[in-house]
């Protein structure tokens, strides 16, 4: 299969514009296969309106075809091999291992939105049932449950561009729900997605699905993204970024006449809290861990601690010299792409020239700029330096994280007043530790998406419970999660339907409840059938 | 009990403004007792932060002294007795069995949230159990529930002084969650808001509630909701108004440097479809049935058929004239305040000079304008009207609406594409003609937040299953319901505890689950223990 740059848009392809962009290898700055066509005003339009146009089609297939869908897509991923890991890897600088783990979350994420429809619990099928001697009013009859919102834009990230981007848990759980997709392929991996949407049009095909529910559209261009937004055929758009480029759409999202849900994570600082007790029993395991956590993938998962804040003592020194020391063992790898490069170097000056923080350990080998290569750092800093200067808390986005020493449980607490809303935070502590820091906790849960107990932030179990958002800057909207079935949430919304016929219904409302769906029956939860 | 019209700041009173406004009677114009201070923004600040440093403690009481406290809230809202009724009556103009009625739905309403926190499994408790053997990496115990949020704004509306002002679901819904309220007072009944604050603080005294869990603001000038929406403490609002009002403090809301979800319910044309079988069997009875609804409430519903569809037919033109005669009966009734009636009168004479419109119908007695007195009118148009002039279909606040001759389905279909989100759409039909109109049925889907069979929009069961919301402008965001349990997720957000110990989890996530709540385990429901 060669890559082609052009527009998706349903089964056809479309390159009206004389501008083009090339992909790029971090890793030696030359270019890789193909030149990518900035879409159009006009191609935007016929994607979401080709998309609206089989909105009620697809919406109306049964949930056992839209997981036939989802599984058909899997096996064209698979189906791609190694050049799909391949390119994903000279587009990011990504070792091959680390892809291969992307697809295989890829696949198993399909899996569980496959089941989670086919048993279609999900849908949060409510009955209350009418009594038309009710005095003084007849009650109806009263059921509701989740239904498809229309066509979605989706925003994939740089840092994983097979399980985040063109793949990820936005285009599955958009179609899981029922709903159409526009994906605004990422700029830095433009190759990767054109591969990863073939998968998904080669599935639609082999699924005899609506030819629309799927297509793709470039852009380095920012105006794409927004004309996407702004498009009033789309009815909701995901995003996982940066803050400045989540915001700036979110503004566009929020001004439109009719203004849409813009969801975004845009990443955090995940704090970890390490505690007295478990300092003094384990400050070498949890150096190890922290550093590994933070040095992964060269730093660049929206989940990479950035502050590890710890009492003021012997073991906190002990535990200071131990991470710089791992740190300098950190040989600087490629980043994604030279303006991530660049965006971390320049915020490392600035941290290296700030009053309020001390460089305390670094990679001691040199990092190649020309290969995009990032070093680790640790620097330094108390209460005192983030309060002076708050940008400190601010996300950097690379192996690069704060040591804060603090002077006591209120040191601690201050802190965490501070930060902005974060994906997790985490606590190393012994069971005594948590009684003693209480009210250090209690101040997290208000600034936290995911608490994390003796871990570090950086991987996500993909499943039910996990929650990948958080207070407002890790997410745009601290109800709905980008991981996990939870985020089928964001593309449906209730339908409510009153002494509506049974013949007439949802199968999940119908009284023979013949998908055995668990429901809300008169307040309590029930999967049985009901009388007619 | 006399009215002071100071801001209730927890148990404090406070007047720092020079400026007031009275509350008047809308049926002849007359001052009602005292005046009522503008809130001042430090006054607003006050509250907010109040609420906010008790936010933590209100959060950690058992779901059990919340229920008790909002059981609390309806016994001191009886005990206001008359007085409650009365003063709503004198500020709004409806009769006293409506206020009554009012006050029935809020204590009903009080009790289905003490119950649904009581039995707790609405807060979505999730739990994926670990597994440290598994391979390649360890799974992590993943555990999720809602939890709050923090300090609400809330906005209560015009049109319902007790159901929907500050005894509403809003308020009631945040503290069934665990989140401290500061209402905003409507300054068109802010005498039977400080009435029903006045409740909600007695029964927070009585039960122990933290002091700022509760405020409640005064202001005519929309700088003062501005200035609440805008306070960094405030972490959500809800509001029941006006298109025009509700963008307004939405735009407000998503510009904060943290924006925040601002959740209005706004209002729609809440359309009827006639189909032909129904209307050949029972004319008399839906013209009958329509007009009943139009006119209820002097027309000021959020749920008011502003439009009825039908095709063309000598069926269509003996329901146009039923309708006619029975919109003459109605007698000119007083609206909520002059502002209100000066609006419906100003577009009534738009209406009667748009060339797309034919009057067919109006009360033959003439309304009184100095009691803000508004008839009933009935307009006639097609498709080819309201494709001319959209505006058509705009809400217009009171008795007034329109019938629209269709021509055949795709005219039925063509006016219901055309039509912004509504939280209703009913359609009379039989059987046979929903399989026939299966086209309008599937556009309506798209359009509406609740779809009713043979049946009228205005009438809210208060339940499980009722939403009440629907696509923008009837909702700010479509997922969410004003009214109805669903309404609590409006102010909570779900958090994760990953690896946490039992002991500090909530109670809702531990493993023997003593509150016996319904929970997803791996992926399936369960009210069970597990083994430890």
């Amino acid at each position: 299969m060669n890559l082609t740059g052009q527009q998706l848009i349903g089964y056809r392809e479309s390159a009206k514009s004389d501008q083009t962009f090339p992909a790029f290898d971090p890793c030696n700055g030359a270019g890789l296969e193909t030149f990518f066509y900035e879409a159009t005003e006009k191609e935007i339009g016929e994607a979401v309106e080709l998309a609206e146009s089989v909105f009620s089609d697809f919406r109306d297939l049964s949930a056992e075809a839209r997981a036939d869908f989802l599984e058909a897509i899997c096996e064209e991923a698979m189906a791609l091999g190694d050049k799909l890991l391949e390119r994903a890897a000279a587009e990011t600088g990504h070792p091959l291992a680390r892809c291969e783990m992307e697809r295989n979350r890829i696949i198993q994420q399909a899996h569980l939105f496959s089941e989670l429809i086919r048993e279609g619990s999900w849908a949060d099928a409510r009955i209350d049932l009418g009594d038309t001697d009710r005095q003084p009013m007849p009650k109806p009859d009263v059921r509701s449950m989740m239904q498809p919102i229309g066509p979605i834009a989706v925003f994939g990230a740089s840092n994983f561009p097979i399980a985040i981007s063109v793949l990820g848990a936005d285009t599955i759980s958009a179609f899981a729900a029922g709903c159409p997709v526009i994906v605004k392929a990422h700029p830095a991996h433009p190759g990767t997605c054109e591969l990863a949407a073939r998968a998904i049009l080669g599935a639609a095909k082999r699924c005899n699905m609506p030819e629309g529910i799927f297509s793709m559209i470039h852009g380095r261009n920012t105006e794409v993204g927004r004309c996407l937004v702004e498009h009033p055929g789309i009815m909701a758009a995901a995003f996982t970024g940066s803050l400045a480029g989540g915001r700036a759409l979110m503004d566009v999202a929020a001004a439109r006449p009719v203004p849409i849900p813009f969801y975004a994570e845009m990443g955090s600082v995940n704090p970890i809290f390490v505690l007295p007790g478990a300092l003094a029993q384990k400050k070498e395991q949890i150096a190890a861990g922290f550093v590994t956590s933070l040095t992964m993938g060269v730093g660049q998962f929206c989940t990479n601690p950035g502050l590890v804040a710890g009492m003021e003592s012997d073991d906190w020194e002990k535990f200071s010299e131990l991470v710089a020391e791992k740190v300098s063992e950190f040989a600087p790898s490629t980043m994604l792409h030279a303006g991530i490069h660049e965006a971390y170097t320049k915020g490392i000056e600035i941290r290296k020239k700030s009053a309020d923080l001390e460089l305390i350990g670094k990679s001691s080998a040199r990092p190649n700029p020309d290969a995009c290569e990032a070093a680790a750092y640790i620097f330094e800093t108390n209460r005192q330096g983030i309060t002076s200067d708050p940008t400190l808390l601010d996300e950097l986005f690379g192996p690069v994280s704060t040591l804060v020493n603090c002077g006591g449980l209120e040191d601690m607490v201050a802190i965490a007043e501070k930060m902005d809303g974060s994906l997790s935070a985490s606590v190393h502590g012994t069971e005594e530790d948590l009684i003693e820091f209480h009210p250090l906790l209690s101040v997290l849960q208000r600034k936290a998406g995911r608490l994390i107990f003796n871990g570090y932030p950086v991987g996500i179990e993909v499943c039910h419970s996990i929650h990948h958002g958080g207070p407002y800057p890790a997410a745009s909207h601290s109800f709905f999660t980008s991981i996990g079935t939870r985020c089928i949430e964001r593309f449906v919304r209730p339908v409510c339907y009153q002494d509506w016929p049974d013949s007439q219904l949802p199968t999940e409302l119908q009284n023979a409840n013949p998908l055995n769906v668990w429901r809300i029956v008169n307040g309590t939860r029930s999967n049985n059938a009901l009388k007619a």
